[in-house]
Parts: C-alpha cells; sequence; structure tokens
C-alpha cells in the first residue's frame, strides 16, 4: 500500500533542526521523498507500523506535526504531480 | 471527496513568495490547511478541476511542484495525525 508521509518540524533551535533530519533519514529508508516534508512509501502494514512508531520515538509533539495517509493498494490514478522536481539529500536539505 | 494538496513553492525570490501566499490563500477557499504546506480539501469532481486549473495558473511549473492526492469518499480511516496542531494565516505566515 502507498502511504504518504507529511511533516512539519519546529526547526526554531538546534533540537528541531536535528529532529527534521532524522524523520527525512527513516522516512528515506522506506520510500521516496516527492516534496521538502513529503515522502511516499510503499509499505506492508507492519512496514508502516515500524515506520510510525521510529518517527513517533524522534518528533516533538507539543511542536512538530506528523500526518500519515493511506492510498491503498491501486493509488496509481489517486496522485498527480505538477511541476518541478526537487532532488533531495537525506540529511533535509534541499538541493536546488 | 477528500483531496490532499501538497505543495513546495520556490521562494528564492520575491516572485516566488508571492505564488507561495497566492497558492494558499487559493486552497483555504476550498479546504483546510494542516501543514505548512498540505492542505486538505473536500471536492466535488468540478471542484477539483476548477481548483487545480487555478493553482497551475498560479505556480511556475519550471521552479515549484505541486501534488494531489485522491483519497476518495471514505477517508475516515485512511489519516492519522500526530502531534501539534499549528494555526495558520492564509498569507503563508506559521502563527508559532
Amino acid at each position: 500500500m502507498l502511504v504518504l508521509i507529511t511533516y512539519d518540524v519546529s526547526t526554531q533551535d538546534g533540537a528541531g533542526k536535528r529532529r527534521l533530519r532524522k524523520v527525512a533519514k527513516e522516512c528515506v529508508n522506506y520510500g521516496q521523498r516527492v516534496q521538502n516534508s513529503v515522502f511516499e512509501c510503499i509499505l506492508d502494514a507492519s512496514q508502516a507500523l515500524l515506520l510510525k512508531d521510529k518517527l513517533l520515538s524522534i518528533i516533538d509533539e507539543t511542536q512538530d506535526s506528523l500526518r500519515f495517509y493511506n492510498l491503498g493498494n491501486n493509488y496509481e490514478t489517486k496522485v498527480e504531480h505538477y511541476g518541478a522536481k526537487e532532488s533531495y539529500k537525506a540529511e533535509g536539505v534541499l538541493m536546488v
């Protein structure tokens, strides 16, 4: 199934910047970064649970926001992209 | 149907900052901002087409990225959120 992961991590301090990098690094192990804070991951149920636990252990739930969208198995027709495709380094630095 | 809209707009110049504000302002007319560059919009097919045309007329497809995810009508069980809910002003300024 395709699971879309979107996140907002507060980067007002060093700890937040580290959390942001860690979230991106974890997601890269499971899927494709499609936008700055958006990952598309093809996961089975157990992988989804594992990744969710890892990400929840990284973020600060009082400051950060983490969203999961389950698009199921037949997702090809549910996703549309327009515009440029950025290439990303896992550390969250946008290469332009 | 629930349509998720995610975008990355290049804000390296004034024009990009204006595009970012316009995209957010347009999306606010159709739905709920859930993260910095993520909107959840409840749309019928014609509204979806209309909004898509408007957003495509705003972004610069050589620099910006715009993604649509159709989660259908039975979306409640497909969406999970963890962490803080930021409140946003339509102009794209994150109020923290």
